[in-house]
């Protein structure tokens, strides 16, 4: 193998840091490769108009013979949002937790991929043993349920990859595998995989039995309807809010595709267990009082196509904020999203509700724990090397601080980019190598065709608009045979700028008429002679420069 | 007056609330108008394109006969910002606070506008009488030199407006005048507006005096360089970095037009004593060891052309990133900038810089008070009205409750859509009116020109692209003269999907040809024709909805 020596393990991050596709690694031993998640990143704001963003595959599809098993630590889609992706381009056995197993079937499903895939669901205590290596797990506490740590056996020595965690020691659901972590450490880790998302948080993130306790006390006090928003995966979450309306009589209305599947998941593999008859249809909820019933639903996040927002902003079919309604946010925002949650917020204050949201009370936590469980792990595992994942560069580094104050020497810390590859023997490491890296932009049915020049051209339309100038010329007398005519998109107002659009047609006409006076005048010639003479004079009169599209016919 | 009767007096929310031009308010008694703060708004991003929202000045414009003046009670832009602008409607004279009145000053020679207009300075003791109306002031503490609350004395009562602020008790600077404030509150108080921004956020804002102290220790410690960024009008933070210097023997290098202007004028008005010679150059940064300079520079919102981000992407032309270096944000995000300051942050610590910021270090703190200086400012001006201001809906609502808290029954608390009139007897007081009211956008040299249609046109642009069919037609024949041609910007790359344009061609050729067989096509059915044939196709295609534009000649 290029980058490692025969005896040497190999660890690649095909997708660790946030800014490109998320949460895809690989551990090679010779001709064994471990996949580990394989997620799919939301796209920040400057990349307009894409989907999803993904990793480049182009390593594992050279090496798919190689390939033993993609291994998911936990179900969310920045961990499993990938797998259609990755399968279209190799179909690789995958092995995952209960609810993981779920969700990713749904996916598939959905994807027309479900046929042909290979699905093993895994239990804690399982070992998926190949020739070299060997794959086991560690259970972990997370924001949803079934999620684990990975240990992939590998002949100079163990990796062990800990998934998204918090040490939650009251969780709803079973408790981190504190006792198999501490074995792990025991005989000896290699190299640690590690969460860093919240390394820049002090302290312990607050126990899911709080949120539990609050959502109680919100069921107690609140005399009308009750709406909670939360993340449908966020099992444990959707399950506290239906018991507390099954305790104070209350019946439950869904709202939201994912939401639904996921409580009919949930009720599925045991996680909710509440009579059926809790659950009510939209129609039903007009019937009976306000203090008899509440509704779940998505779009924590301020998604304008969620049930929230619909609610909010008055769009929703079937259901109005009426004066009494109370709306509780379950849940945080993501950094990209704080803008449209204050908006959906300010919506339903101004439509009448009233809302209760993470500011104002205990009615989230995190899923990843803060530095002291940082340092927990840290402390069991005892890696010689370490290797800090999942989060923006500073959150990484941040987590080598951590570790450098838990004894990890800092150059037996690895900040790993995308494409990076980290040989690994019993007693060295170094970063030693690159496989092919970056963000694959999907944008509809299309992957990987939209790339820089489209995104730029995006971005002037966006910010300037559009202004297409449209001339016949009659090539062999050199004259114009009808327009020029100026059409703008998101530039001005056409009704309201006639007289701009006039000047610079004239001024267009003047300009063409005299380069084509020498009769030997080139098509080149004369639509940079109309981009040349239309952008300055606009640029003046409104300090705007729109995308300039010189279209010529000939006739 | 319309709306208001003529024992009355009208208070106007122009622009209080966050999402349109802001902090524009104005008190009216029979004839006499006066102007508090005129603001500009920075868009949020779905604002595409645009630079600045003013409030509509309409009513002012249409009564400007009877405005008294313009009283501002900072210098910060959401509440100077939209003078220029304002100016160009009406010339009213203004009244500002020493710093306030050097930027101002700035900011209208920089629109060509300082010739003509009037400008008077106050003091705090300063009383502005009218004929039935007078101003006076109090100071307050805020992130800003010279920041005031106004006090407008009215037949039916006082109006007082806070402006921004804080209580810091150990401020650098002045402190608050609070007992001028327990003597307004004495003398009794009609109805309050006070800043609302951090309603949401619990106990009393950390005093300036502790961020020195961060300062202090940095300076202490560190051995590198050391580039703070920080707001440039925050001229206590850049005096105290500055002051930090001088003690540890540092020379400052300043990076940034708007920092560059503040230090001059901070210097001129007596805020930063310091001996001249403690300036350099750019140009003298690398004559001297690491640990004897210091910069201070813009940027600490990830703007793009900031001086900060493009000494984090190393375009800066002056300075590059060390290793060694330490960089200090100085600042906290606003929160539609978290983005792009973390990727800041990120760049930074790549380029091999430690970096210091809010999350991590008490080195930035509010200018706006909590929720407990919030109650201490009503528990001292003893409204019996109250009217929160300054913030989004849900901090507004969030102030009426601290209000409530403090005795003032829900419904003598107003929160005021922009354009409301609230008009105030002696003893009653109701929202009697509205005036026009509305986000202007001012785009380049366009003040409104550009409306919702031009902006929903960029958004299908940003997102989707641009697809523009063009064909020739001989109107005459009914024939097909060139073409269809397609060009498209925004949507793929055309040389990798020549495939798709050439059956897209096809397709809108073959259409095109059976509809004119009749003889009698309509322009309009051609257009129509184009639009109905293609867009169906590329959805199929590529699961993307191109804005098209078909453009039809006649030869």
């Amino acid at each position: 193998m290029k980058f490692v020596k025969n005896d040497q393990t190999a660890v690649f991050a095909l997708g660790g840091l946030g800014e490109i596709g998320k949460n895809t690694y690989a551990v090679q031993f010779q001709d064994e490769i471990i996949l580990i998640d394989a997620g799919v990143k939301f796209p920040e704001d400057e990349l307009l108009g894409i989907d999803y963003v993904i990793p480049d595959y182009t390593y594992l599809v050279q090496n798919q013979d190689k390939i033993k098993g993609l291994f998911i630590t936990h179900g969310h889609e920045d961990h499993i949002g990938g797998i259609p992706f990755l399968l279209r381009e190799i179909n690789v056995p995958i092995y995952a937790g209960k609810l993981a197993t779920g969700l990713i079937r749904n996916k598939l499903e959905e994807h027309g991929l479900l046929r042909t895939a290979k699905i093993t669901t895994i239990q804690e205590d399982d070992v998926i043993k190949f020739r070299k290596t060997s794959v086991s797990f560690f259970r972990t506490t997370h924001s949803i349920p079934d999620s684990y740590g990975i240990v992939i056996k590998t002949p100079p020595g163990n990796i062990v990859h800990t998934g998204d965690y918090k040490f939650d020691f009251t969780p709803v659901g079973e408790p981190a595998n504190l006792t198999k972590m501490a074995e792990i450490g025991k005989e000896g880790v290699l190299c640690l995989l590690s969460d860093s998302t919240n390394s820049e948080v002090p302290g312990f993130t607050m126990s899911e039995k709080v949120v539990g306790a609050t959502i109680r006390d919100i069921f107690s006090t609140v005399e009308g309807r009750l709406i909670f928003a939360t993340f449908a995966s966020n099992i444990y979450r959707v399950k506290q809010v239906i018991e507390g309306a099954v305790e104070h009589g209350r019946k439950v209305a869904v709202f939201g595709r994912s939401m639904e599947s996921a409580i009919t998941l949930g009720q599925e593999l045991g996680y909710i267990e509440v009579p059926k008859d809790i659950f009510i249809e939209a129609n039903q909820l007009n019937r009976l009082p306000a203090n008899k019933v509440a509704i779940l639903c998505t779009g924590t996040q301020g998604e304008p196509m969620a049930a929230l927002s619909r609610i909010a902003n008055g769009t929703h079919r079937q259901i109005q904020i009426i004066p009494g309604d109370t709306v509780v946010l379950s849940s945080s925002p993501i950094p990209g999203n704080v803008v449209s949650i204050g908006r959906t917020i300010d919506s339903l204050y101004r439509a009448g509700a009233e809302v209760i949201h993470n500011k104002v009370s205990d009615i989230h936590t995190s899923g990843h724990g803060g530095q002291e469980e940082q340092k927990l792990m840290l402390r069991l595992m005892k890696p010689k090397f370490f290797m800090p994942i999942h989060g923006e560069y500073r959150m990484l580094k941040q987590h080598m601080k951590l570790a450098e104050a838990c004894g990890i020497p800092r150059e037996n810390t690895f900040i790993m980019d995308n494409g990076d590859v980290l040989a690994l023997g019993k007693d060295e490491a170094v970063i030693s190598g690159k496989i092919p890296s970056g963000a694959i932009y999907v944008d509809g049915k299309g992957i990987g065709d939209i790339g820089n020049i489209v995104l730029r051209d995006r971005r002037i339309l966006s910010q300037e608009g559009l202004v297409v100038v449209v001339v016949s010329i009659n090539m062999k007398e050199y004259k114009i045979a009808s327009g020029p005519d100026i059409i703008s998109r998101g530039f001005v107002y056409m009704r309201e700028s006639e007289d701009l659009i006039k000047e610079a047609q004239k001024q267009v006409q003047a300009h063409l008429n005299k380069i084509m006076k020498k009769k030997t005048t080139q098509w080149s010639e004369i639509k940079n002679e109309i981009t040349d003479t239309i952008a300055p004079f606009l640029y003046e009169k409104t300090k705007r420069r729109p995308m300039i599209l010189p279209i010529i016919m000939e006739v």
